[in-house]
């Protein structure tokens, strides 16, 4: 192609020079948040200490409201939206980026926050296997009206390093799990508050028993095209997600905002802490 | 439920009056993009007449990024971001939000951006049936791990009611046919532009082909699950998108931005029609 436009990023090879604006990527940071993708830039500045004040970083994509991108020394923070067509669009995009601006060995991270199976709310899930709702892992993709089939695992040495990196910080629990990818927050993940609902409290507590014994720990919305994406793309990706809930309790999210705001912290300490060690901040 | 907190709009029947809020809704109009309902909320404060400065509308939801929400007299507006699950999720609240307030006889539309299958772009198209990636108008919702399939039929009435509010604009043109709704924006609309492609231009055209024959008229990603809850919510609901481009002719948006913000802007004028018609601003 002669030019090409990432039409939901705003960016386009033809009218910015991608290699000078992201050739020195390593690490991608991703989110469904834009607000939360702008306030890890703004930590992960202070975190790496880099000149300059935090306040002042722009977003990349600010000719669209899609998706917003803020460039922090060798980390991109993009948010994503909610969703498996969401992030899919946006991965789409980034790969493309990444390819366009001659990256190498760059890591991709999905923090999020989930529904917990089994865990105290706030614990931090880092993805084993990204599962589907019948706890298969895998990711059924359309193409040109036929389905096929891709894998979900995660790239095991990015998990156990995070694993390690929890286990320095001492400061929140974190565990390594299944990660069940619903494409929705209600009938799929088993609510029993939603608009629609056709089952009973005793029929969604069944199904949350069966994924734990399936070894799901929380359920999010977009970990299994993540997974996919990464896997058949050869880049090393890893999902960490924080709990706000614990399905088995309810389905509501009632806790305090500045408990919320704590717990939505935490995926992003641990992911810093993982890009510290790696720049070489933390020997 | 003595609480119901709608988390995404960061809204709850304890912190918020919603009658008092929105009892007098009778039109919602729902679109992907923050910026263009905001854009539609004060197009549509104008075209009403209403008191107050249009630039002084205000986001209900500001307290999350989730969605934005803004009430113009008895309408509407609110983004959904991009994709089924995220359009659902607003959908669930949205229709407990219009339970909560007491709200009767609302109509909901879909405003929004489309591929054109063999259509000159900036053509309206106000859809007949919602169909899949296989051309069944259904949608398939997990529910507890099991698919069940729901029908995607729209509301007659209103699409031909739209109709002839186009006849009588004579502005652009609209016509009445299929949308498919797919899951994601590469390789399952068959674009040859995505991270990653398996399959040849002639069997993207191959696709697009038995697409139009089946009467498939435009692609975008929302509309199964729209028609879907809409049907079985007992709402009636119209879908009414522009096509950017001609999928035929090629996969990249390459219109120049001022002819963009043009096409974008006419499913808003036709549902602006559609509205005043019916609150009698015209006879």
């Amino acid at each position: 192609m002669e030019e090409d436009i990432l039409y939901h990023f705003s960016l386009s090879t033809k009218t910015h020079n991608l290699p000078e604006m992201f050739g020195d990527i390593k690490f991608v940071c991703v989110g469904g948040s834009a607000n939360r993708m702008k306030a890890f830039a703004q930590f992960i500045h202070q975190e790496l200490k880099l000149p300059g004040n935090p306040e002042d970083i722009k977003d990349i994509c600010e000719g669209t409201d899609r998706y917003c991108m803020y460039k922090v020394g060798p980390v991109l923070s993009i948010s994503h939206g909610m969703g498996v067509p969401s992030i899919s669009i946006m991965l789409h995009e980034l790969i493309k980026l990444l390819h366009h601006a001659h990256c190498r060995d760059v890591v991709l991270f999905r923090l999020g926050t989930s529904g917990g199976v089994g865990l105290a709310p706030g614990t931090v899930v880092v993805t084993d296997k990204a599962v589907d709702y019948s706890f298969r892992p895998q990711f059924e993709q359309v193409v040109l009206g036929k389905v096929i089939t891709r894998s979900t695992e995660l790239d095991e040495g990015v998990a156990n390093e995070l694993l390690q990196c929890s286990s320095e910080l001492q400061t929140f629990p974190t565990v390594i799990g299944n990660t069940m990818c619903t494409h929705d927050f209600y009938e799929g993940q088993g609510r029993l508050d939603g608009a629609l609902c056709s089952f009973s409290q005793e029929e969604k507590l069944e199904y949350l028993r069966k994924a734990y014994e399936a070894g799901v720990r929380n359920i999010e919305m977009e970990s299994t095209v993540f997974a996919a994406m990464c896997r058949v793309c050869g880049l090393k990706g890893a999902v960490v997600c924080v709990t706000l809930l614990n399905r088995f309790e309810g389905d509501q999210i009632t806790s305090p905002h500045d408990v919320l705001v704590d717990y939505q912290h935490r995926p992003q300490i641990l992911v810093a802490h993982f890009i510290k060690k790696r720049l070489g901040y933390i020997v």
